[in-house]
């Protein structure tokens, strides 16, 4: 019996969308609003999702305090009141869009979690826009 | 990589549930309050989902403005403050429930859509009651 | 010590906003979409609050069963599922608008509320619209 | 034409999280807070999604109405104002975690459901932590 | 310019409403399922807010941190994954009504809030269910 | 009749806290995380709740239309992807806290309102905390 075992977590967080190697009039064009030089940010909520047998004894697929903790090692720690585009090292290349920011999380949450644990991360970059990657 | 990009939109519309060829008898039996001739109305939430590999360059899956100008322009525009049965050419015939309304959804955005993208829809009719579709 | 009990209730319902003694085009002019002819319709999502004294006996201000049913038989058996411009004998006259039917459902809910108990009606017309009503 | 319906219902409920063949010390270390001898308690917030074909006479995957009652009459009339481990048989033996929760409640649903529909049960224990199962 | 400056918390607990003095049948009268003598629980949510002049300096009229460690170190540690009527010193005698917990928990923090600071409790017992006391 | 009409608005905005008469230090013990030379974010969802007389011919306080142009071209316009300390010149001299933006927002809206309406602002700064200011 497999069950899903969903745990809400949230970072604040300023960034902008550019790419470096394009000039500024093409970053405009395709991010607008979102390339601000100065920076906007979100309040990004955060649901991750593990899916895996349930244990027999415990009654549990995860204990969800272990996984608060490790979402709190992983994910608040690392984005929280941060500049992403400055300060978080995986974005140094990377654009952070919330597809990609929701990439990142899952890869940094994989490597914690016991291995045969499903993962899917779902990334609300405002109440209105939001993404899911479960690593396929 | 496949991510899943979602936009919430919102629509408010009246209706009535009948099939024309029922007696008015098996109508009330069928469909109850909600075959009240005179209509009544929802606040439709919507939730649009699409599907596809991210972008190397932007980082994006789909523009979610350009995803929301579609959503405007196929949808909004089409159902928004309209009485379903009588104003919006696909319920002239079809029972405008919340199942097939999420049908017209995903067909009316498939179509503008590009190919190789994979589309959910997911319609609140309440904040109690919803429907998914997504083209299978 | 006076303490402010809510209740959460809801109704849906079909409408139209316009003045009988003005033309069409002063009615489209001042309603705009809310004046289609052939109806739109709301979740009309109601906060009843009400404001007493905290019984020394119970706990209560008032009981919340007794409320939850005041509401069911005063505002959702009168209002759900209907056509409030044709169905509801308080909008024959009246403007069926957010702020019009707050005070319709206060001044009913007011007749049946023991009189030393303060009333406030809070009416969403949408999750993004929503109006209160106490009274003064 | 497979959709989803999905429809939103709530109990309250006290349990304790604990497994009697172990030492009051080893309850306490893997439940912490949740084994508590003296229970504690959760609104329940559950979503039933139930995926079947599109009646083309109805509209409908399945009346939301009767969905409704199989809800109250097979859940909330069994869990709501309980206390799980002592009042419903089913966690008599059996840890009642949220994972063990969902499983229980797809089972009770799953049996009076007619056959061809696929079921999911989402079970929030509270806004920030949740389960799914879908009998896999 | 007085402005408020409100903060969301929860603690889950378990309670009974019963009041001693009355026969068995009186309490089920009065309370109902909430009469339950195995007890039932609910994810209560709290909003702690509170009024006074921003400081010119740090634009504050309170520090959300401070404010934030107050509601844990006060209300969340004390009702925490408690029993109210059996743990929680202030429900020896009195019904754990939501009108009750709300006033407990407002003369709580008053004792430690500065005294200059206005202060009001929403505590929502269930989603649809919310009190507010502001000490008059 | 005086009834309160509230619209629901949002912008997203990157900021940080601190008072460049004071030192690192003290900006760093005052103001810790939001502190940030970087800069962090939010999404910034906003209630703009306006009080008077319900207009006898329409039914209407205020026009919603009319309000949501108004926090459109005065606020959403104003802050929205914005860096409000570097690009918002409210912000030049005074530290962005929720209370001195709400602040802000009151005193922009005041002198684009009627002037016999009343005013209330409601900004959430994260969905855990936010503040109110009616130009008491």
């Amino acid at each position: 019996m497999r069950v899903t075992v969903s745990r809400r977590a949230h970072f604040n967080a300023a960034h902008r969308l550019y790419r470096p190697r394009w000039s500024p009039e093409k970053n405009e064009a395709i991010f607008g609003k979102c390339n601000n030089p100065h920076f906007h940010g979100h309040n990004y909520e955060l649901i991750v999702s593990v899916t895996g047998e349930v244990n027999p004894e415990t009654g549990y697929v995860v204990d969800v305090k272990v996984l608060k903790d490790y979402i709190k090692s992983e994910i608040e720690d690392a984005f929280d009141h941060k500049n992403l585009n400055l300060e978080v090292p995986e974005f140094k290349e990377k654009n952070p869009t919330a597809e990609n920011i929701a990439i990142v999380i899952y890869n940094k949450l994989k490597l914690v979690l016991e291995a045969h644990l499903d993962l899917e991360v779902t990334l609300y970059e405002t109440p209105r826009n939001f993404v899911s990657y479960s690593g396929k």
